[in-house]
């Protein structure tokens, strides 16, 4: 590792946008090692309300066990206090609504339980709108618009990934709080469902909101053959597009998962249709792992990055993001 | 109202150790004008864990229409808030740990979501242990005392009122914080499955913990023709048994309840088997409905009481033990 990148990732705030893996001391070992300052953690995909209750009681346990390791992230506040102490924030999100089930009064519910994110849908149809597998997006139902009202009330990020093209811009029209894309690509770079046109990345930026790049090989022009550099130039293709502020990391690391895990969340509602075929999983080289984090800098400053660039995609456009968005209306 | 006592009960802090009222905000504006300064509001009977959930969402909405009236009561510090600003502090409880169903986690996590006293058994047995209606009380389920430890970790009031005669006397061994019967009235009294004997309450007592003192019809010995001098007697006799430190109030209003509530109370699970008749319910004169507050105060001076006792009993005991019992060890 080149000594300024280095140090550029040890003094930084470093905060992926989403990490999906199978949580446990392991993971959280290479959260810590590798210097992650803060992680948008998924305790819910397909679960209802009570399955995802029982997921944070799960993460209750984790946050005594591995207290070494891991902090609960409830501020912004906690997550500057995370790199004072040198442990990773986790940020509680959700990457679907199916936990608020038809009751608005869960998003509070589950807001003072923790989590910070919720993505409005996962890949298919729900109470709120539509999928971005789904053969036809209605948009954002009725109670999809008290959902986002509500989460923008009670201070929580609207994720739009996975989120169908309709549902996504009426989202971002109706929030009042800036929305993300935690977890995207270009679809100019590779045209898949899960990406974004250029014109789709521009209009949320455009209102106030943000976009965090993802790696996953599927999405990537080059699938299970990318490299971190590879990576970099998408996040720069964005920049390109939006500008340097707006811009964040939102990996999608799956880490310590199998066929089985795959399996449940490329079907509908975990057991349903399939909804797509990934193949084969493997990482860009060089960030192949959770502890291949530094590795990020290094190849931001080959690009040709300067320090507050890197600072900024790494930690700092994400910090800055979700102080605005979770500064509570309670 | 005489002078001084209605000066007693403008400066005290005046705490209810239960209310189980048709809450809305005609209870709150009695509440509030009763210069009630906390109450133990019963927000599940013989609800599961998401029935439980739902009532605090409904309390929740409450919290935010009526903040006029009331605040919610997560620490000490709120309660004397709540004086200082002149509202009614509530305080979430709950009268069954059916809510806690068979998962240890969900004390945690409604604890988290304001619950700050939960009754171990609702007059017949559940996963913790057996009810005062039981026909036969084992004691205690290993469960139970794993309830009692994570309810002392978190700091959770264990309340006894309506546990068998074994439950409650295996509580009282096992919880390494003090318990409370929070409205019970002296068999010695009367006779009543609810009633608790002598040596129960000097038991608790002597183990660190707490009398709050009902005056639900059914239990007292002149039923529906008792005045609020009987009520104040009643008291008087729980406090020459255990001394005047551990003794409070908990009345057991039923304000704004009819013939179907009173039959879901008395019915196992709430339309099982059918397990006590109250017949008529008709408080005490002089305190028949909670507007009528400040005329403890006059009764017990009348009594013979003097400040320091009124006070006490008023609600310094319950303050005292509510800061002993809540102090998080999480």
């Amino acid at each position: 590792m080149e000594q300024s990148a280095k140090t550029i990732h040890e003094r930084s705030i470093v905060i992926d946008g989403l990490i999906i893996s199978n949580w446990g001391e392991d993971v959280f070992k290479a959260m810590h090692a590798a210097g992650l300052t803060a992680a948008n953690c998924t305790c819910s995909v397909w679960e209802d309300f009570q399955g995802t209750v029982d997921n944070l009681v799960r993460w209750n346990g984790w946050f005594r066990d591995f207290s070494g390791y891991i902090l609960k992230a409830e501020s912004v506040a906690d997550i500057r206090r995370a790199k004072d102490q040198g442990k990773t924030a986790i940020i509680l999100g959700m990457q679907n609504t199916s936990a608020f089930e038809d009751q608005i009064g869960y998003v509070e519910v589950l807001r003072t339980l923790g989590v910070r994110i919720a993505q409005m849908t996962y890949n298919t149809q729900n109470w709120v709108g539509s999928g971005c597998y789904e053969s036809t997006d209605g948009g954002l139902s009725d109670f999809g618009r008290d959902v986002v009202a509500e989460m923008n009330r009670v201070g929580m990020l609207c994720d739009l990934s996975h989120v169908g093209p309709k549902t996504s811009r009426d989202v971002i029209d109706a929030s009042s709080r800036p929305v993300a894309y935690s977890h995207c690509l270009p679809a100019a770079l590779k045209s898949h469902p899960r990406n974004k046109s250029d014109e789709e990345l521009r209009y949320i930026v455009d209102k106030g909101g943000f976009v965090g790049v993802t790696m996953f090989p599927p999405f990537l022009e080059k699938g299970i053959n990318s490299n971190v550099d590879d990576y970099i130039s998408a996040i720069d293709y964005v920049i390109n597009l939006v500008g340097e502020g707006s811009v964040g990391i939102g990996t999608d690391f799956t880490e310590g998962y199998g066929t089985d895990f795959f399996n449940w969340i490329t079907h509908d509602k975990g057991f349903g249709r399939q909804l797509t075929k990934f193949g084969e999983i493997v990482n860009p080289e060089g960030i192949r792992e959770i502890r291949d984090f530094p590795n990020l800098a290094v190849a931001m400053e080959r690009a040709g990055w300067n320090a507050k660039k890197i600072e900024n995609v790494l930690g700092l456009n994400w910090l800055a993001l979700l102080e605005t968005v979770w500064s509570s209306r309670m």
